[in-house]
């Protein structure tokens, strides 16, 4: 998926609506007339990648179609802090009505976002291509995985349904590494890859042999990496998953690894900074 | 809200489980034998505060009822690493196709606790009380802040529709301190207190001169902090909010404030590293 | 909530409009033709208080968009025997369809609103507040706390999620008067303040001395009340509720009563007599 | 319909929950330990006649299905002012959670049968059957007709889409009553009756000509009824319906009338009274 | 119902785009520029009566509001092998998105409008009408019943909840022909007939003499069907149902039966050969 | 997926039981009393391969769960005319509200896996895989691709969501062949073959060219086919599509063609014939 597809994040919107303005707003429904106008500006508190602006708008046009919002930035665009990066304007009862959630999704996909332009960067010159993983917040996977695209990384697959990895905890239960990879392209479509995780080049020995697609080294060090890659000799392609931190990520990359997959991109991204700020 | 309650999570568990599963656990379906039993420990690997194990527990018996779990520890307690804190039992096709969804849950849960526990000690032996806010993540709220209450917080209020607190905002669009209290007391039910943000000593004065029940002291530094308190001498409940770390956060505590609220507790905890080791 | 809010009621207005129409309405599909344009006049039958009017003119727009409305009536407006109040306009198949649901949420709503504005006009030039309760319509209550506020009255908690009342039931749970107001205080968040039903002045004095803040005096004599209001003396608010109806209510509130809760406002009020004159 | 059927109803009892309870109970939360039993006893305030009763059970054992219930009475048995009508049994705290969802269902039902029952034993001895209307309250029309039917009434048709009733502003829009109930006869499934509504005798005759299955004599006087009868002579099934009170119901059903239809059954009965008394 | 309701079909609408598209079109995506705008035009490749366009027009408009469509052809039209019936216009990534639900819509629908026409052509210039059954295709009844109606055939009842027919096995449960007859005359509501289906002459007097609206001869001979007509003699509305085919509909017709009911319109039409041509 | 999810599907039956029963079942709740056990046995009217026997327990069990089911057959056997292939048992009223939606399942289903075992028989002996297509029923994709796989065939992708195809449309528009399989390539994650239709050589070399992991040969004749193999050669993996019948699939199997895909397998199969018989 290229593109966020709004229509399908409408239903969490709704969601997260629901959950904080439940039965009203309580505070702005008694201080603020409806019928006055404001207009608030987001503003870059630390510099950040942009993602999530289509979301924040979504949050506010659902609270009142009226609300106007404008932005001369794309999504991915570097925002350096102290910039006003969008504006919305409209009621101001539903502006503040929206304000919370609207940053809670832009400060959490743009912190994503700007965590993988980091390791995007670090790898930067090498053929290695970051990836996401599914260690993502339950309820919000097309969010994440959107916001590391809007960062520059590539997406692994959405979800269990939709590709093909064979874990170690498959292995040990589906008969070895041979037999896991048969079963798999025996029953799986043919526009599928099979992709196996080993943690050892006895286990890499066997995928190459059962012609595994894609083959994921689980947790390996740099050296390891090297060997293996070596050992592949480009039979198949290679991913490489566990351990990897902003420090030593380029070390990773300049194995000549293909992908390196990272989970806290989307599991331990801090949010962040931005604020709303309102004016008459 | 003391205990966590399932009933409600289980609408969010569903969903979690629809976005990472959606036809078919492909790998899983195409390898495992549906007979096969196993057992899996949940492994600490790192020192954690626990919460959520009732979540990852319903999220394997929503996927298999035939699923048993057992555990030693009871939410909120203290996990050194490397610890087995908890075992589930089952079809081990079962097993692998819950694991991330669970470990999803966990592993933020425990991750939010583990944080809010680190500021609480932080401020022992003090009056301060610790609080979460309303930046958590869309969809997640409920859990987020039963995590924070594991952890040891205390919970700020649900969402716009269970609490008043009139903020910056709401006072420019309201009519002033005075006015936006005097709208607030006359329309809302008589169940509910008044708290208002202010951020500085002239607002405070308003705000007490209105008779505000609990006033929000807003990024200000220590020692503003302790002449608010000076100046409201009791007529009002005082929490601080901005810029509080982990480092600083004791310090405001012993001015003697009665809260302090801390966005970073849900919106910016890195999840806690946990593992699930199957064995058949 | 001071407005009402049709984005919510757009549920119930689904719901109810599923439950008369179903898969069609046969009567009008076969008989009446689509391109067939016509006025409608809601009458008034007999004196009333207007409450429903925008969830009325929602019904008929969720059917057919194309229909319009006017009213020169405002909610909480009293409108006269024999008058008409609004006038809606556009096919006369889909007026017909959305008739007896608009009518019937009209004449609910109206009718509350009605009876509300009889116990607000019988405690005129007192200082009590005439509250409703929890006893509405499964389904409905935030419409008929709506209504409610339109005849003049003020709404209790909405819901047992927002608001903290211990009744006679937990305080036999719960350990006593003194020990239930200390557990709710000790646990409850900051923004809400603690009321608790008593029976007798022995348990009075109990939650003055737990500093409850407002006090539900239950199924008591005016005799009873002005004993408990001298004894009170200011320290808490109070609220009476049990026994009391249009006759009696404003001897009540001559006591000097801050609340009067009357459950008959929603769960006895009849619907209020109007009637849809069509004509092409 | 003849029994109710509980699976229906339970999505109106979820949602009668959730509008309820919320995010939880936050007094009995806070107050009320989880493991206490209580027992609970259904207590009749004034005379009734029992409909509701595995509704107000469903709502408790929803909450928690621990809850056990029993009763003595069947749906529609009279119940005596100062009878206790049945028990529930079970942890307090879930007992308390559920009460007031539980009895405003059972005090609302009761309430419609015991109104129902006053009208059919009025026309006792008659051969005119009581019947319901569209006249319900949103949402509760399935549970509404139940208690007509509980309190000795038939139902007419659940909605516009499971019977036809040609009624005056269908004739207006429809070409007249002959050609309303051609166009009804020739499109609508040959399961249906005709049945359309008159006003006065010419109308009558025209219906007659163009053979309706069932006349509804609309807001017509006891002489007018009469005329109506002798004119028809058994050639269709009449109904009479506006206007009909307790006080006149007899009078009409003397005149020989297949149905009279009541909006009154359930647009404006009272709630009777019905009290939980729980103890430890 | 006469018309399709297009409110109604947006539920399954939506419901078809979610399991083709979920989480959203990969090859689509991928390759095709949003800014592009195409034409698409239906072609019918056999002949075929039209039904369903108002649903296919409906699945682009969802996915994209931009698109428009036009036709020269109302449903119920015969489209003759190799005319195109219809356009769509907007952009070419959202025409190809909704191509094959539009079109699987579209084919089944008039395969099941053209397939009626058969029949209801074969009886032509007899009295006897083309009904349907309940043998539809799970979730979508409302389409395909009204597919039937396009073909020129009748609804027979829509579901179990709005018609009574009294079938061998409710026969067999429920007392034989006359209890059978006489409970369901005791507790339905009076806008509703009884029809029986009975398979000898037999059962068929006893139909007759408890007074059966509508008599359903099941799996009988044409030349048993001519003796059940003489033997009836008008005093019930005949049905002929089971072993009817287009080669032998007609023999049916001619022995002036009033209904014939034909499964095979809903459970086993083919779909007829439609395709959507992109020119840019 | 290789076994069929009984807990998705259960979201399809409600729907179907809803849509099918609604507020009730009408003739039953008349005269079947509810304490009547019966049986009822599922008899092959036709020689057919078994396919939906789990939904078709689901419906009764969903409606009443003490309804109990045996068979003696698995999914995937050939059922012969004449034969009974599974009882179910339970309260007789339950049995006839569940009957016509089983069925409606089951023999659909059972058609369509009755059809794709004569397509997989035909081509027995070869190496053709036969493949089912995206032309299933709207809301049914689930199921009937679970049919294909009872019947011996294998599933294309299930959607537009997890696998990539690119056809002649995505071609016109995309840039021609090369182009938009680079496109393709570059976007798509790595776990996906790309796949893209073809419908001359020399858009087949095209393909080869770019390295497109398999083609589809896009309505072609048996020769055509031939000579593409011939000139692919092992490169690509090969499916053909468009103008197969029963009657010419073997032909094309013949031809070394590693897929054939069928659309008629689930747009076009017919109800197999299945009755249920009840004995009390």
């Amino acid at each position: 998926m290229v593109e966020i597809s709004l229509e399908i994040v409408d239903r969490i919107i709704s969601n997260a609506l629901d959950e904080d303005c439940g039965i009203g707003d309580l505070t702005t429904e008694c201080i603020v007339p409806l019928d006055l106008i404001a207009q608030g500006e987001f503003l870059a508190k630390e510099d950040l990648v942009l993602a999530g602006w289509p979301v924040a708008v979504r949050v506010f046009q659902k609270i009142c179609p009226a609300i106007s919002a404008e932005t001369a930035f794309v999504e991915g665009d570097l925002v350096q802090s102290g910039r006003v990066f969008g504006r919305v304007r409209g009621p101001v009862a539903k502006l503040l009505t929206g304000e919370r959630v609207a940053l809670n999704f832009l400060q959490r996909l743009s912190g994503i976002a700007t965590q993988t332009r980091n390791y995007v960067n670090a790898v930067s010159g090498t053929k290695a291509v970051i990836l996401d993983t599914r260690k993502t917040t339950p309820g919000l996977r097309i969010l994440e995985k959107y916001a590391v695209r809007m960062g520059g990384g590539k997406n692994h697959r959405f979800g269990l349904y939709d590709g093909v990895l064979i874990k170690e905890n498959h292995i040990i239960a589906g008969g070895g590494v041979r037999e896991a990879i048969r079963r798999a392209r025996d029953r799986m479509d043919h526009l599928k890859r099979i992709e196996i995780e080993v943690t050892n080049l006895e286990e890499l020995n066997q995928a190459l042999g059962a012609e595994a697609d894609i083959i994921l080294l689980d947790n390996m060090t740099v050296p390891q990496v090297k060997e293996a890659i070596d050992q592949v000799c480009g039979r198949a392609l290679l991913e490489v998953s566990g351990g990897i931190r902003l420090e030593n990520v380029r070390q990773y990359a300049l194995t000549g690894i293909d992908f390196i997959s990272v989970g806290a991109l989307t599991h331990s991204s801090k949010a962040v900074d931005i604020s709303l700020e309102i004016s008459l």
